[in-house]
């Protein structure tokens, strides 16, 4: 039977033979699981996601949400699969036990959120948004405070956000105007406006704690001087049970162009004067607490975008297998019609689609294995290259996921043709749905700036070298498998060459032409993803070769072959118009920094 | 002021400097229109798409259809306005005058209907949609079908529409299932159910004339034995006016990603066994009668992606003028912020789309002079070899123009980053409205496969050397203009490997390789599209520099040197890009026609 929202085949593939994950099983750091309980956790997942949540997806966005006196109601179907999905507590699948979690490891919980995600990402959101607000309460907030939010937060009882942009703030964070002035009582009074506020209000949950990025009377000018506050809907008592309301409202909520079931709020805090916040950490070490939630939340969108186009690349894949259109390129007149997966131009689409969307799961669960060795590697040294191997890769998998996650999205609604085109197909909601992931938790231009501006210069470029480094492994374990040789040697060039224009664009960007440079940045940060997807499809086709060797089942073979051709596919139909690409950061044309602003037209 | 929906500087740059226009004004072929006559015509066409088109907009789309009883109301917003146009006869501009039309040239009204689909596609659609089933019925119609329907159509009293495709028969025409019973007096009974029909059933014309495609009994099978007839919804008594109703019903229209208020109709006909249909032109002859139809609807939806495209820019340059959101690269921490045009990622991306744009609308502005000159050239040579070049280009401008105008529409959001995602700005709609324009009117692989397969091939390959010609005529010129050379070499360099794949493809399309160059073909249509722009930024770069040169007004001077750096933009940063991407043709990777269906996985 057809498969939906995530390819279980390729998961399994990319968890267990393509990434050495059983490592971290069967022994002291996570001793409650093992390979067959993670199997177990994933089947019952997926299982819940295609019973139980997708068939929410398609009604909550015709729904929408209601807002009403300052109130939001979410979609009725939505209440009671929050509430399965709460209890079975699916939300908290990787917070260690000590917060309430569940303590399993990144990888199987990231699989799961990718099915949770792909059938209804903004279900999944209310879910598990008070995460971050918790990891940031548990590791910067007093004992009190911990005690007070962290476990109600992690059980889903209470909601988390993150009240960070304003009307004049939003890539600017340092702009921001909200204000807190300290009260005797060691509280703080707050006051501001803050906007696209991802569930700042909604019915799901009974209490909402809000972290709030303001500015403390006589602070610093810019991002020096932001602190960081707790602001609880309704104040917590000392027994636990809720209090009073705080002053901090919605006062509207954004109509967009997709993920419509989600509460994106206008939040206005003193409206009456008496939004009392609590500080967290310390005043002005705002942004220090929360790039930390930063890089979680530039993870999750990667991988939000990785579910819409996981999802939407099925329900291509299995519509071009049913639906009969055409009869088969060079067949005479009076042939019959086939499926339209037969089609030579369809099968490109799909090879296209299938090597990204391959490449992207992997380069995901990459970085999740990344972070697990970065807590759990043998050596320091193994640790502390780990650690930085995440943070350069972090804008990338944020910016590059949701362009290509999205491209994937288009491409599917484009197999079904005028049928994708209207809702009676869930393509047409993804695609939507799946622009939301290049814009928010920093556009892709910011994350190409955070690229070139500050993690290609990490250590003095020995992280990006060690990253080539990890490229060349691979390059040199696949050259030594015959048939993947010359699938080899041009991924080994490209990594070379992208080691070359990284090298020309950090000069640059020290030197007078630092603004030529930085208006090269995303595409710098397009080929590096690009190459990594070589990498990566390298990667899966080397397991696959190897697999193929020892004689696996018939349907095996098929799945190892579809990694080599798509592998095949991608460094010869992709590798190069990328390295064409490249060829224009080295003649790094500077016409966008010289034309005049007058010259862009339309005065 | 900043300029809405078209840039009119340069609508006026590309009609009167780039193309030589104003040869076919001034003498026989349109005595009733001079430059004077044109600049006003547009000048008015502008005003009234700003004025009363525009701001039914978003109106139109929020309220979007009604349909009840087989009957459709489209929003109550659009019929004032719809009024107005068809008063002012805006639908008929380039409609002959012996048919009812202004007579106007093509150019003209091509870029008035540039400012009017901006505005709002769907209404622009039910107003010119009727000219295509009036043309249809003037070239192959008896001169009483002429009589009685022309008129009517042209005048946008009665609306036209297109019934081609059914569920099983989409791209496959051929397999369509309405039949046509031949009646003792001459006319058909027929019977069949038609989906997707733009504009079948709404309450803005008081008839609907149809044109359907059917099967009469005993015809050939496939498209060969394929008729077309006039269905009118209500019959129409010899003195004009309208009688009963005709068997033809609305059953039902689409939800759809976007141009909502455009009813995409489910049509059944003889639900009571008397829809009856009048044959035009002769038995089988029905793909021949439609195929002249389908030329006009490919170049209008190219236009039609245009001019989201064109809108879309505008707003994300202006608002990008306006945005004012960090400060200034390299400057100090407490420096002010600045518009967001200063920051060099906006700026590349708005470089981006305008050398996109420009490209685009030059290359459509060709395909009209081609048409012009196929009619009005000097010689039959002349003539033949402009009628010759719109045929082999018209899949590349319903294609291209329709994914590279949906790529504009969606950067242009990203300017506006969670603001455009929001619907208080019509960027997120016309990113929704631009995505049909690849799927209707035969989707990107037909046009693709229209291109390697039929016009590639056209007088032995001799047209797309014509072709290639045409661009190396600029290219010589631009080369003797020093400050262009470098710029024209690699214009030269790309169009002579534009023809090296050409042949390499056509060769093996005719080979046992077929199905991995069809693989190929939407590939090689898209390098063909970028080797036009590229030619077509060279093109307007030469015609700017020679204006330069006379000293021009100041702000010419800025609007010209934007032409030049925007060709050195798309030069130094598309072409490399697509060169690589040819030689990925070259290199020819069958993986796509290799793996095996089961490969594709998620079954």
């Amino acid at each position: 039977m057809a498969q939906q929202l995530v390819d279980q085949r390729d998961m399994e593939f990319v968890i267990w033979e393509q990434f050495d994950n059983e490592r971290f099983l069967n022994g002291d750091i996570y001793p409650a699981f093992n390979k067959k309980t993670c199997d177990m956790i994933l089947k019952e997942g997926r299982k819940i996601a295609i019973n139980e949540v997708l068939p929410t997806m398609a009604e909550s966005e015709k729904v929408g949400l209601e807002f009403k006196d300052g109130e939001v109601k979410v979609p009725e179907c939505m209440k009671p699969v929050f509430e399965v999905l709460k209890e079975g507590e699916w939300g908290n699948l990787a917070i260690p036990e000590e917060m309430g979690g569940q303590g399993a490891p990144d990888f199987i919980a990231s699989a799961v959120a990718e099915y949770l995600m792909s059938a209804n990402w903004p279900l999944n959101a209310y879910l598990a948004m008070g995460n971050g607000t918790a990891a940031m309460i548990q590791r910067y907030g007093t004992e009190e405070q911990k005690k007070t939010y962290v476990p109600k937060l992690i059980s889903a009882d209470w909601g988390g956000t993150m009240l960070l942009t304003e009307s004049s703030a939003g890539s600017d964070v340092g702009a921001l105007e909200t204000t807190a002035n300290k009260n005797p009582d060691g509280t703080y009074t707050l006051s501001g406006n803050k906007i696209f506020i991802t569930n700042g209000e909604h019915d799901l949950c009974e209490n909402i704690i809000h972290p709030v990025l303001a500015r403390v009377e006589g602070a610093p000018a810019g991002t020096k001087g932001i602190s960081i506050f707790i602001v609880p809907k309704y104040f917590v008592n000392d027994d636990g049970s809720l209090g009073d309301r705080n002053d901090i409202w919605c006062t509207g909520i954004e109509h967009k162009h997709g993920i419509k079931a989600s509460a994106t709020c206008s939040m206005a805090m003193g409206a009456k004067g008496t939004c009392i916040g609590y500080l967290l950490g310390e005043e002005n070490q705002g942004m220090k607490i929360m790039f930390n939630m930063m890089n979680g939340a530039r993870m999750h969108t990667g991988l939000q975008a990785l579910s819409y186009a996981s999802a939407s690349y099925l329900m291509a894949v299995n519509y071009a297998r049913e639906r009969v259109q055409m009869r088969e390129l060079g067949q005479p007149h009076d042939a019959p019609a086939v499926p339209i997966i037969n089609h030579p131009d369809v099968r490109r689409n799909l090879l296209w689609m299938k090597s990204y969307l391959g490449g992207l799961r992997s380069f995901y669960q990459y970085m999740d294995y990344q972070k697990e060795i970065s807590h759990h590697g043998e050596t320091d040294e193994e640790k502390k290259l780990a650690n930085d191997m995440f943070e350069l890769l972090t804008p990338v998998i944020k910016s590059y996921l949701a362009n290509k996650g999205y491209d994937i999205c288009v491409q599917s609604m484009q197999v079904y043709a005028g049928a994708g085109y209207t809702n009676d197909y869930l393509v047409e909601q993804y695609v939507r749905d799946c622009k939301i992931t290049s814009i928010f938790e920093g556009t892709c231009g910011i994350q190409a700036m955070d690229l070139l501006g500050r993690k290609m210069g990490m250590e003095g470029g020995m992280v990006f070298m060690a990253f080539l480094g990890e490229i060349l492994k691979t390059v040199n374990q696949a050259k030594e498998v015959e048939s993947l040789k010359d699938l080899a040697e041009r991924v080994e060039k490209m990594a070379n060459k992208l080691g070359e224009i990284a090298a020309h664009l950090g000069k640059n960007a020290m030197s007078p032409k630092y603004k030529t440079a930085f208006a090269h940045s995303l595409p710098y940060l397009d080929v590096m993803g690009d190459t990594i997807m070589a990498w990566m499809n390298l990667w899966r086709a080397l397991v696959a070769a190897q697999k193929l060797e020892g004689n696996p089942k018939k349907k095996d073979v098929s799945f190892y072959d579809g990694q080599i051709k798509a592998a095949e596919f991608f460094v010869r139909t992709i590798v190069p118009t990328s390295m064409g690409r490249m060829d224009t950061i080295v003649d790094f044309c500077p016409a966008a920094i010289d034309i005049s602003d007058d010259g862009f037209g339309g005065l």
